[in-house]
């Protein structure tokens, strides 16, 4: 059983997953891992994953067979187990509790050679209601916190199989980013009785929109004020929701496909095909509707090296700002007549 | 003049250097950096860097020539600015600030083929030594708050450069990770009226020493009970000093050294000499006495990436518990008959 750890001075929790354990010799350096050529994710393959919990299909068919768009899997070597309970206790001074949660796997498409960028408007929107849908099934469960839904895509944003897809981790604790910023939006609340998000893009599309990268009626892609990195870039509802799964009709994730696909595709072109990770960030299970809170995602390029020192000291250094990152990004021509989905 | 600016709403500091500013064409892949052959850190090309700020030399000689053991200079290429008045001021809902603070490379030997943990233990308390006299003498500094000490050792690890050298940046800011550390400990010391690393280090010293790697008079080396990576690796001196800087007598600093040569070694025989960083943490500038801190290193090997998920989160998957690290760096046989300075 995995197991969830506090550290007793800043009230870090960590998960040691005791399923994954790993002598010094099994530290192989990750560039060196080699794709063997055998994809679980493909279709036909269905068999090598454990049997889905979520598919979109064109048409009627089982969800552990060929046919489907999107699929989602628990993950085979999950980092916490969704039996059991909590079982809350300490250890001398320390805290622990069981490894309890969901782990899953979004596989994004059928076609290992895609990815997400590259994939038809109509085909991302498809991924962004698995995300939803597996959110409202995961809020039902009484010991989870939060679901936290992201991405790495390449081998050096982290991503270990080559196939298009994104993971979900649903914890028993909220983590430790998401919980400062709701206490920093709350705090902010309490003070001016607005959302900072919303005043975030009220600022940012009325400043000249000199951070912004691109807009639609209902979304904009942004560089935030004070990036950790280079190239960071947000995408906001222009309307306050505090959670992803609630927003309004689904035609807004379809615009929000849209804004995504075009602000990939724009690092893509800006940046050569980055490796990069996404963290979908959004209110905590059962918090549905707070007025200080505003989900929205954030998108990271991995181009500079992120090191035990940023990791050690919260200290980050971006050579690039946000508004030359926002120019570059707003001059790259986005044409994609060939796009069926758009 | 890079800038620092505030996020509103998790309140998270950056630093936009702009001196260092890149076009998306200038992010070459770090792994694809070559060594020019050239070192401007090697004895004879003092003139290749800023002029020192501190030497530590067998015989009276000038700090810009051959002759020294440790040299400290300014970077050449400083993520912030020395000089400049801070310049507070807002921009709509945003906070910024001139950046100034310093940013300096401790060179740790003149030889480029040594690495910190091959040194004699009486030239790593040298470097210690160093790093001791640039934090007191940078806390005379009114602009500054915090004087940060870290390495970078290890392509992978974030090291530009090959010859072996930690770096010191001095901001007006508290960074982050040390803020929250020192809130934690306050909040503890309120709760209990002990030192909480006090407590840390009694419970691993007393609990059969199952998180212990090494110990010598005055210091512990330990993995910590909740550790972010695999073999995260802490040294704690055994008396409670808030300050690195005003540790005892220097005898103490040689403990260090031989307790840090120790640990390195043990880290490099079990990992294969793994890319790692450290980061000193101890009292901000002025807050010299603490009852409630206690200054400590954190070594972290770089074994398994860090994504901007785990950056985008805060949420971190441990594949290796500190009670099995512990175990296979202790039963290391550390020998080294053949070192002088031990």
């Amino acid at each position: 059983m995995p197991e969830l750890r506090k550290d007793p001075v800043v009230g870090r929790w960590v998960i040691i997953s005791t399923e994954r354990s790993r002598r010094p010799t099994n530290f192989v350096p990750a560039s060196k891992a080699k794709s063997t050529g055998f994809c679980p994710f493909c279709p036909g393959n269905e068999d090598k994953t454990p049997p889905a919990v979520y598919a979109a299909r064109p048409e009627p068919a089982a969800m552990n067979a060929p046919g489907w768009t999107v699929r989602v899997v628990p993950n085979k070597f999950p980092a916490l187990q969704i039996e059991g309970g909590l079982d809350r206790h300490g250890e001398g001074l320390y805290d622990k509790m069981n490894g309890v949660g969901a782990h899953e796997v979004v596989i994004e498409s059928p076609d290992h050679q895609m990815e997400l960028a590259d994939l038809p408007v109509a085909h991302i929107h498809q991924v962004l209601l698995a995300y939803r849908e597996r959110i409202i099934d995961l809020h039902k469960d009484k010991r989870l916190r939060y679901v936290l839904i992201f991405k790495n895509h390449g081998e050096q944003a982290g991503a270990t199989l080559e196939h298009t897809h994104s993971q979900l981790i649903a914890t028993p604790i909220i983590p430790r980013v998401l919980q400062e910023e709701l206490e920093g939006a709350r705090r902010y609340y309490e003070l001016k009785e607005r959302c900072v998000f919303c005043d975030i893009v009220h600022q940012e599309t009325a400043d000249n929109g000199r951070r912004v990268v691109a807009m639609n009626d209902r979304f904009v892609a942004l560089e935030p004020f004070a990036p950790r990195f280079p190239f960071e870039t947000w995408i906001l509802p222009l309307r306050h929701d505090a959670s992803y799964q609630l927003i309004g009709e689904p035609g807004e994730y379809r615009e929000l496909a849209s804004l995504l696909k075009d602000t990939l595709q724009r690092l893509n072109r800006a940046l050569d095909r980055p490796p990069y990770n996404f963290v979908l960030h959004t209110a905590p299970v059962s918090d549905g509707d707070l007025e200080y809170y505003h989900w929205h995602l954030e998108i990271t390029p991995n181009l500079t090296r992120i090191a035990g020192f940023e990791m050690g000291s919260g200290f980050h250094i971006n050579p690039t700002s946000p508004e030359d990152a926002a120019q570059y990004l707003r001059e790259i021509a986005i044409a994609t007549p060939a796009d069926p989905g758009r």
